[in-house]
């Protein structure tokens, strides 16, 4: 078990090795561990080799010069200069906070950039702002639109924070497939076979081979079939793809660079990187902030008090797993497969940090 | 067959019978008729008698004073004076419209409205200004939260209209849900099961029974079930609930009002009226009109260039089934049904209108 802050230490000393300033760093490692805190294992520390091959590559600037391009009053578009996303949204949704304070919402699109993280963390910094937090980003391409083959969408997720008042905030933070990656790879390890409706051949009929992706197949958008309304979350995924690269100039569709390293990204390029898009209403830009917060927790007590299903215990809303999760990780720790402490070990090695073993 | 045009002066002559403006009887007809020429049949004309008797009920105000409440340069509440929606959502688009003109973005809640027809109608006024619209709105309770049997959410539709340059606009219009209220409604009428992962039993079991719904049944949020992401579907439902009610000062979850007369709303409330959310970007707000479009034609071309899963003809891009029937039903007309035909010359009688039979 290795608590929070000795792997955000290590996270940190790890971007500043590769030149990151020491302020980004920072940053870069508190994106990184929210996702450890939260249960999203495959965005946190396990991420982090794969940023710094990245770098090796020459296809991550450790320390980015971040320039804003174009803006109005409630919008702009940035150049994240190559930059980790970790370290790009987060300055994104800064100007986004900023320019709700001054016009009531504000909406930053960023081109040029590398992995941003969990969605969450991002939408998350308006919170405290007593502003409603929103972010997306597009992906390397591992899912097919509905009716077809061709992987041409990331999983391309959304995230919405929403305060509230007595009540902890409502989070949403989800991919626009009908699972998260993380899972197919999780079975295949196990040599296990996975539901039908995760993804598909590479014909595009169902499959329960959670090895499919190796094999032509695709990943299949929220609804899984046409009857059950994946076209939805091709939509979905489709506006997440629009507004994170057309609308900043970044790549989009099949022309997204992949995150991991080791496969090449194809030459054709239509921008800069890939690209997200963060925003931030102010809620008493709406209505007084006391107000919207105790009707919010009005809101969050009913949908808790809605009668559980046959077998179920309780109803959920949005953002109560993420914070169990985070509880009982902040007492207990966070464990780390075998295979990422060899991995963190060996990236210690390289730059003279320790990775301890316990 | 009906042409649009003969419907659309029907439906305008009803409003101003009931003691409707010309100008908003007009508009209101517009966005009734637009959903009969996109083929969204259920939120067309059909529905037309049943906003005149939530008016003879005095659930709805034939001729609305609409009134801003609140507002920032960018954000506004309106007050909807419990106006059709119709009519509301336009005027309120207009508001985010004029706001995005000045400072780039503008959103607007609404309180104290009824049923506004198809989200799209709204969220494509913006694409003549060279703007993104944006609609969402919350509906009556039908739908269960994952794990629940409480009917809290309405179909909660999100809209997303995107201008391009040569190729048409990308226009997403979708209910939250995994299929359409209208589906269950036309299999029950030919006494016809319906498939599994559309709604569930009064215990939360799945089941295939088209009638469900009169007998404790509740419709499914998209992704039909938690092992395929119906929590995802859950989510966006609550976002739009929020952002429709909350933020505005409306009815949400289950103490939305029923848009059917014959259904009394329940005595406690905890706003006024239904809610919507609308918004608009301006594109050169982030980027230049004509690159973003030339972007946006490429991004349509390549997803309709993707190949076809096996036994599927071509692959489509938000918008284009909604598009093929306008063409159809411009040229060929609109049939009704005779039900339909029925409710509407019995309309007319009270107000001396003449319905024709052709």
């Amino acid at each position: 078990m290795y608590s929070a802050s000795y792997l955000e230490k290590f996270i940190k000393e790890i971007f500043t090795s590769i030149g990151t300033s020491e302020n980004d760093a920072i940053q870069a490692a508190k994106v990184l561990i929210s996702a450890d805190l939260r249960g999203v294992d495959s965005h946190g520390v396990a991420r982090l080799s794969g940023y710094v091959r990245l770098w090796e590559k020459q296809r991550l600037n450790s320390n980015p010069k971040i320039k804003i391009i174009h803006e109005t009053p409630s919008t702009a578009v940035i150049d994240g200069d190559l930059g980790a996303g970790l370290i790009v949204a987060p300055f994104a949704m800064k100007i986004a906070i900023e320019k709700a304070k001054n016009v009531g919402s504000g909406w930053v699109a960023i081109r040029n950039s590398n992995h941003f993280g969990i969605a969450g963390y991002h939408s998350m910094l308006a919170l405290e702002h007593d502003m409603i937090g929103f972010s997306m980003t597009n992906a390397s391409p591992l899912v097919a639109p509905t009716f077809s083959t061709s992987k041409f969408l990331g999983t391309n997720p959304i995230s919405i924070a929403i305060p509230a008042g007595k009540q902890p905030p409502v989070v949403i933070d989800m991919a626009t497939t009908s699972v998260a990656n993380g899972k197919l790879e999780v079975l295949q390890r196990k040599n296990m076979s996975m539901p039908e409706g995760w993804a598909q051949d590479s014909d595009g009929n169902p499959t329960t081979d959670a090895a499919i992706l190796k094999k032509g197949g695709a990943m299949l958008p929220l609804g899984s079939d046409r009857i059950h309304g994946s076209h939805k979350g091709y939509c979905l995924s489709s506006w997440v793809d629009i507004f994170s690269a057309v609308l900043s100039g970044a790549n989009y569709g099949p022309w997204v660079p992949p995150f991991v390293a080791y496969i090449d990204p194809i030459k054709e390029s239509v921008g800069d990187g890939i690209g997200h898009f963060v925003g931030a209403w102010r809620v008493d830009a709406f209505r007084k902030t006391d107000e919207f917060k105790s009707h919010m927790d009005n809101w969050i007590e009913k949908f808790r008090s809605a009668t559980p299903a046959k077998g179920e215990e309780k109803v959920l809303i949005p953002g109560d797993p993420e914070r169990e999760i985070t509880k009982e990780r902040l007492k207990n720790g966070i464990n780390l497969l075998p295979a990422v402490v060899a991995d963190l070990k060996e990236l210690g090695k390289k730059y003279n940090i320790i990775f301890s073993d316990n």
